[in-house]
């Protein structure tokens, strides 16, 4: 049987009407990538079956990334089925311990457990892990890296000098918000940030868009909705995002932000709060984040700024109501940015509130991880 | 031709699996409406083809609104129709001056420019006019009400002393986020609210709700999807409130709550921002409020406080991950509160992060607006 290489199939093909990015920004390792052409590093991609295993495959292929050899690997289940990356057909292989042997760097996105099991025996056999998971994001001594964001958490880890290690990519939510927020961040340094986030299917994976558009299909027929992956009504409906609920009340996927924010940024005083709300949105996430700031920021300075800020894509037109939307960015590597104005709440110009929008399968997870893994190389 | 009542035919009824609330919550005028059974006041219903002006009647009815008489007004293109009201037709008057004669009532929801050439017109004639547009809230004068808020504006208005007056319905956003946040206001005194809205279609009325769903349709079936009312792609999507965006970078929706709320709390110096989004739902909208208080109120006190807030419910089941979500409020009156938590990025308890839903045509239009009228009687 042929797995054919094409990311969540029908869906987004249907709900984006944006083409893949036709000329994906690449990040200045061009030279050194040259020099490993040849003898690019062996691969390893945990999970190539999901959105965001699929998206690793067209991330990789779209950047041009070196390798010697890739592993498609995988649960039983898929094992033995073949897919097919730049005009080759690969074997799925079960993930085991032994599948690490001769590997340079394993991209994990299978969920936590899989990274708990095999992350570590990876590492010790030398790998460089880039694990997309939460598994590992807080723990001492594990990199949590954006790398617009925060490079220098990487400094000292190479691949090729024979020690592994495990890299925690952050969390979709975190890695958009972030990727704005850094830059104001910066120049006027965040005190309190405030994020609403407006999050689409393809984070609880591609079974959750096929439930959103089954689920829409069927409303619309006068049926009862599908309910296998959420619990609630998706189409038509928006919910507080399904991670379990802490006992201080937040979910996880809140605490995330809270959490992966002071880490990245390597500042413990900084002060976050999230709302997360599931939205009928296929593969892009939407935030509205009100930033309050130590020092003064205008408007116009910080639209300058996150025009000038890689990776960042200012869409701002007020005259013409234009904004960024899910849409938009979907399947592009850039976030989005824009309703970006003076927080009429705050006095001077201490306050900002913007809207930022990302791809949350490539940015925010298969993208992020392969330019994690473009900076070990 | 006949125009049924049926609010929003096809739509609701196929995205909202609630049926319409079974008992309506009435509000404590019973007693005073049973005197004016028999002589009710003459109700005039202006703009009744739309969603609002057909939710005014089945608000109406559910409440056993007392009348003597009761006239449908509509532009002329309605004009002719006849519409069923509580097992009697109507004919569909077209609206002129001449409309208010003998009048003692008027619900208003046709537009502001409609509410700005007949509202004066109809007040001066001795009409209570309770108006749903933007045209006059703001006004010196003109009293802005949500009857559970700030019933004291509307002391010494009285339908029947001969003397009209023009009474503003609050926009549904500000309405649904103040229904929850002014019992905690009442107790803590809020000093800065930051909101983030995922705001329904129905809004923008009953064509935006069909071309939801049109667009939808034409989506899963992979063809371009038809924007007429809204120039952005809204199937699988979201997008910056479509109201225009002023000078400072608001748009005018977020102005609305950051005004209003100044004025409905009578507290010139609370601090607001919002932000206004537009997302693929039918008729209720969400709403993720950040409070920071004067006085410190912990969440448990916080959820007995809007336990016991009328025309509140509060659903907040965090072992079962269960909040309120924009279904399960569709086509009911009370607005749902959960997600009531102390804010991790305020010291103390100072802050509370919430997350409320309300049906928009119902508490945020009809109902709230119906309620008006049961408080001049």
């Amino acid at each position: 049987m042929s797995t054919a290489f094409s990311p969540i199939p029908r869906v987004h093909l249907r709900t984006s009407l944006s083409p893949p990015h036709p000329s994906p920004r690449h990040f200045p390792f061009a030279r050194i990538r040259a020099s490993l052409q040849e003898s690019g590093p062996s691969i390893a991609v945990v999970g190539v079956t999901g959105a965001v295993g699929q998206e690793f495959l067209r991330v990789l292929s779209d950047r041009d990334f070196p390798y010697r050899s890739i592993k498609m690997l995988a649960s039983k289940r898929s094992a033995g089925r073949s897919i097919s990356f730049q005009d080759k057909d690969y074997l799925i292989e079960e993930l085991t311990g032994d599948s690490f042997d001769g590997v340079d760097v394993a991209l994990f996105s299978a969920g936590g457990s899989i990274s708990k099991a095999f992350g570590p025996v990876a590492a010790s056999k030398g790998v460089m892990v880039v694990d997309n998971s939460s598994a590992f994001r807080m723990d001492d001594g594990v990199p949590l890296v954006i790398p617009e964001v925060n490079p220098e958490a990487l400094e000292g880890l190479k691949v090729g000098k024979g020690k592994g290690a495990i890299i925690a990519n952050p969390n979709c939510s975190t890695i958009i918000c972030l990727m704005a927020a850094t830059p104001l961040h910066r120049h006027a340094t965040v005190k309190r940030m405030v994020v609403s986030t407006y999050q689409a299917a393809s984070g609880a994976g591609a079974a959750a868009m096929e439930e959103l558009e089954l689920q829409t299909r069927e409303v619309l027929e006068g049926k009862p909705p599908t309910c296998n992956i959420f619990k609630e009504q998706y189409a038509f409906n928006l919910f507080s995002h399904n991670a379990p609920v802490l006992p201080n009340g937040y979910n996880e996927e809140e605490m995330k932000m809270v959490k992966e924010t002071r880490k990245i940024w390597n500042d413990s005083n900084v002060k976050v709060t999230a709302t997360c709300i599931r939205v009928p949105v296929m593969r892009a996430h939407a935030e509205s984040v009100n930033l309050q700031f130590q020092n003064p920021l205008d408007e116009d300075k910080a639209k300058e700024i996150l025009k000038n800020a890689p990776g960042v894509v200012v869409i701002d037109d007020r005259a013409a109501n234009h904004f960024p939307t899910p849409l938009e960015v979907s399947n592009k590597d850039d976030v989005a940015v824009g309703r970006i104005r003076r927080d009429v709440s705050q006095d001077g110009n201490y306050g900002l509130d913007i809207f930022v929008c990302g791809d949350q399968i490539r940015k925010g997870a298969a993208l992020n991880a392969v330019q994690i893994a473009e900076m070990l190389l």
